[in-house]
């Protein structure tokens, strides 16, 4: 069998962006796209790499002998949970794009409830001039991020430079410069340290419907925003969706910026797209540059043909 | 004389902030605060130094030996003007919370543009679920920023903490670290390069009505943004406002920011209200905080006093 062995790609990506980055992509072997109406039914039996986001559950039994499986995103909970999935290396997509468009949508979000512009925006809409007295700084304001991979620490650090206390939290504990840190056995103590907290964690069994009214209790009341702010950047299994509503609604918290969802597209019925105080994009924090994407995916296939140890590759045990 | 001659006190500010703040200033010395009621008619003759934001015209008739004039903001067209003026020293408020602040509102815009929040905002409004195909990231998208004092200077650095790629333009040539820097004689190329344009130029004769229809027309057409994006937060007497509305109604501009008007409040029935991709906010982009304002004000007096020279001085030609 020669070196150059087919990819398989079955990316739920929107067409404009990928058929324009997959024009040139794997110039040296045969790609095999799913989502094109000639290609959809050929023989996977030769593939050696998928390339995949939210792939076809049926997509392992006909590719049989696959050597390493990419993500097309940050996450990898849509793999790990299909069936018949191998036992080959998961590698999941790492990039600079990836992590500075992250980090613009939580430090925009993050300065959006600070300097109070949902309420700015309503007396824009009805034409009122009024300075809101309440205007702490970003120095005054403690965000904690949970999650401290590639784009945890990223914003975290972009955080900081704009003046932001931030304080960090991942299950097993990191040392990062110049932060406070915290591990799984002291969420509490982050908990209710934190003004704005920002997650930024894998879905696992462990972060299912980790954000809950029980989490939003043990956040810092009577803060300098008043009330605690929620943003969810990371996965929206991770968020108990009616907890947030309810926090909203009885004030435990003040505001949000949500990006993900438990159901994706969120629901047209669902209270949150009118609330006051919560801002709402449509899984866009941090989409994957599909260019950017197959050169990562061409440089570990590089590595892994010339003998080199993959990078990024997921620690199932652990789910990310 | 003693010398600890009286402040007279007159800022046009929130009573709210400034009395909380007021109450433990100048301790060793006679305030004399024009916005109480029961000072309002005092002797004004042996006050040596006037913190001062809009002023009472008259101010300088009554207050005949004033040794120093302190601005309430970081801006001083408010007392260059003013009939009477004493040729004493006027010195600036510079501040690190004035200049966290500034940065604040400037980054926040920047990446309320860049990541399309309007549009956002209205399929919000309208429940409507749909990723924006033209993403761009910071670093696609040039920022030039207009004004290289404190403020513009900070704003540039954490624009580029960000990602964006800045580009600064002052008066006078000004030389930063790994900035491309442009001077009068070079505006048309400064503009031509500019997606995301950063006013925080002092309001002065050369600045006065500067952003016309003329200065929007070269800015650079058919970025990554599609259009130029224009934010003001120095002075509205800078913007040609007419030439704003026509500029966004032609798509001349794309979007704008602005905290600053000609005539503030802005008027209830000025387009700019309801023009979409349009941001107001009522001239609150960096309030000063009064705490740290008195502060300023004691360490300047007491460099004074103690034959030091007096740091932040306006130069009365240049007019900031």
């Amino acid at each position: 069998m020669s070196a150059k062995r087919p990819v398989v790609i079955d990316l739920k990506f929107s067409r404009v962006a990928m058929d324009e980055a997959l024009k040139d992509a794997f110039p040296d072997r045969e790609v095999i796209d799913l989502a094109r109406p000639d290609h959809a039914g050929r023989d996977l039996g030769s593939a050696a790499y998928a390339l995949l986001w939210k792939p076809d559950p049926a997509l392992f039994k006909r590719a049989t002998a696959l050597e390493v499986l990419f993500s097309g995103g940050a996450g990898v909970d849509h793999i790990l949970a299909l069936p018949d999935l191998p036992d080959r290396p998961i590698v999941r997509f790492v990039d600079r794009s990836l992590t500075d468009r992250m980090s613009e949508w939580v430090v925009m979000n993050c300065l959006y409830h600070l300097r109070q512009m949902a309420a700015y925006q309503k007396q824009q809409r009805e034409k009122i001039w009024h300075e809101i007295p309440l205007q702490p700084e970003a120095r005054d304001v403690t965000v904690g991020v949970m999650g401290l991979g590639v784009l945890g620490e990223d914003a975290a650090r972009k955080l900081k430079v704009m003046g932001f206390n931030v304080i960090g939290w991942s299950r097993r504990k990191k040392t990062l410069e110049g932060m406070e840190t915290f591990d799984e056995d002291h969420m509490d103590d982050f908990l209710a340290r934190t003004d704005i907290l920002v997650g930024l964690l894998p879905l696992t069994s462990e972060t299912r419907g980790l954000y809950d009214s029980s989490l939003f209790a043990r956040l810092r009341q009577g803060g300098p925003l008043g009330k605690p702010v929620f943003l969810n950047a990371g996965r929206g299994g991770s968020q108990v969706e009616a907890d947030v509503i309810i926090a909203l609604q009885k004030g435990v918290l003040g505001a949000a910026s949500l990006d993900v969802f438990e159901k994706e597209p969120l629901a047209a019925d669902s209270p949150l797209w009118a609330m006051e105080n919560v801002v709402i994009t449509p899984h866009a924090a941090a989409a994957s540059d599909v260019s950017a994407l197959i050169r990562h995916v061409e440089a570990q296939i590089h590595r892994f043909e010339a003998g080199e140890p993959l990078e990024h590759v997921v620690d199932r045990w652990a789910g990310y």
